[in-house]
């Protein structure tokens, strides 16, 4: 099969995150950079990977799938439908992805999690690693403004609560230590790309492992921050672009974030009109409201999809990131 | 990765039957024969096939994923273990085959079952075609010497009901016609090879689809016929391999079949003693109680595993193709 060669970069690039957010993200470097490796929550417990997560006890596969599909370089192109259906018939099927199902069985013909997700890789001809942030099995519970406290990621995100209240803190219980992969990644990594994704229950989720912090603060790499072009209901509420920075440079610790990338086109009315109901706004480009700091450096720009759902721009992303590295 | 050649016969092969027997002889062929087509019943309705033709509506899978698995050539070996899983927790898992689940899952995309085999195969990478009978969904029937009726081949297979009680016949409910691409396979092989299974849930479902006896009453391929090594309670109590043949002739009509390979080994007390449970019995090699018929000849011959399980040892099976092709 004849292939377009691109010149690419083999420059070390770590995205670390969780739902579409690191799939937008691969997406968008994947053509233009050899080494990539997604660095992804192990706090979700919704949907089919919370049920997984019960019947099987495994970690959760449905952010591992995201990232593989993302990263798959096979020619078949059947394989990343199937790994991203959902099954809609069956008393208990439905509602199953068929790509958490398939890193599940894999776990249990390897006994190992990890190996599983290397022979997913290996099925989808995977250009790339995908890395759980821990082996650690936890819950992500969040202390809201009043004093109530949230246990798990998925009455976080739906929001179980309500949704107008602030999250004050998050924490995970039990307490567990970072992947020795996912850590040896970063340390060895050119770039470190945090986010686009849900401020709490995708991105901060991986920064409160035990471990992660501190190799994110020793890294040589250059750590950057993609701010979501849109607000979440019951998460980051009237959030501006110096709410989503300031708290993860809160989370993250003094001296660790180089650049804040931050869109500041404002999507079309038609494309806002969607959004309405999910209580979600555009994020304020506020630049000037985020207290300036040695060695640290808010970009704004036009970053996003000019149709359809409000996403970032696997083009833009990409500018951004070669502009950075 | 380096691989030994084999001088593989150009041959057209079909394979004709159900269940395991299927896998048995396409594994045999496989490394002699490069054109090798299974045809499969679509009669089976037990199991996690079972639950997936109720809840999906679709033509059952299991046949189709164990043809798929014996013709792969993929070299990751991992994708046959992840093919052949069995989920053993979750609710709504439990019982299910991964590759059930696969061709389901590929179904509902490509919303044609033919295709969703295509793309299954492409996946396994495999070297031959897998073909269901038929596209038409039916149901098998059986009627006992007493009169009684089953209906639903797992009914009869398990079996639901006296199973010291011979089955007087079996036929399909509605009548389906044969698939075109079936059709075409056996019109076009050098050779059909129906069996090792069982007789009447797994080899006669497939000649009691329209047009199948006709395509093999037409074909100029050599007709063969590999009768079981053991009885099946419920099946085949008692039957010596006189019976099996004379059952076999009786569905196909005369004239068609041109060898029937019986086994004359009997397999070890050991080997014999674990099918005392499922009161299975070594099939009595009774040359002589088959009725001798112008361009027929019934072959005896040692075509036993000499260990293990009482199955079809692949080189003394592959050996005897060979030999009458």
């Amino acid at each position: 099969m004849l292939k377009t060669k691109h010149e690419k970069s083999d420059k070390k690039i770590v995205v670390i995150g969780g739902g579409t957010g690191v799939f937008t993200i691969l997406t968008a470097l994947k053509p233009h950079f050899r080494n990539l490796t997604a660095i992804v929550t192990m706090a979700d417990d919704g949907g089919s990977t919370g049920v997984l997560r019960e019947e099987f006890g495994i970690l959760p596969p449905g952010d591992i799938r995201r990232a593989l599909i993302a990263l798959s370089s096979s020619d078949n192109v059947m394989l990343a439908n199937l790994l991203s259906y959902r099954f809609e018939e069956g008393v208990g099927l439905t509602g199953h992805s068929f790509g958490n199902l398939m890193i599940t069985a894999l776990h249990r013909i390897t006994n190992d999690f990890e190996k599983a997700i290397e022979e997913a890789g290996k099925i989808l001809v995977t250009e790339g690693k995908v890395i759980p942030v821990t082996l650690g099995h936890s819950q992500l519970v969040a202390e809201l403004e009043n004093g109530q406290i949230i246990r798990g990621e998925s009455n976080i995100d739906i929001p179980n609560h309500d949704g107008n209240l602030k999250i004050k803190r998050a924490w995970l219980k039990p307490e567990v230590e970072i992947n020795p992969n996912a850590r040896k990644a970063i340390l060895g990594a050119d770039l470190v790309v945090i986010g686009p994704g849900d401020l709490y229950t995708s991105l901060i989720p991986n920064l409160l492992v035990k471990g992660a912090r501190e190799a994110l603060q020793k890294t040589k790499a250059k750590v950057v921050y993609f701010v979501n072009l849109m607000t979440k209901h019951g998460e980051t509420n009237r959030f501006a672009a110096s709410d989503f920075v300031n708290t993860m440079r809160n989370y993250l610790g003094d001296g660790v974030l180089d650049f804040a990338i931050i869109n500041n086109k404002k999507p079309s009315p038609a494309q806002l009109s969607s959004y309405i109901k999910e209580r979600a706004d555009f994020v304020n480009p506020d630049l000037n409201n985020i207290p300036p700091k040695k060695n640290f450096m808010p970009i704004a720009t036009d970053l996003v999809r000019s149709k359809g759902l409000i996403r970032h721009d696997s083009e833009k992303v990409a500018k951004a990131v070669k502009m950075i590295i």
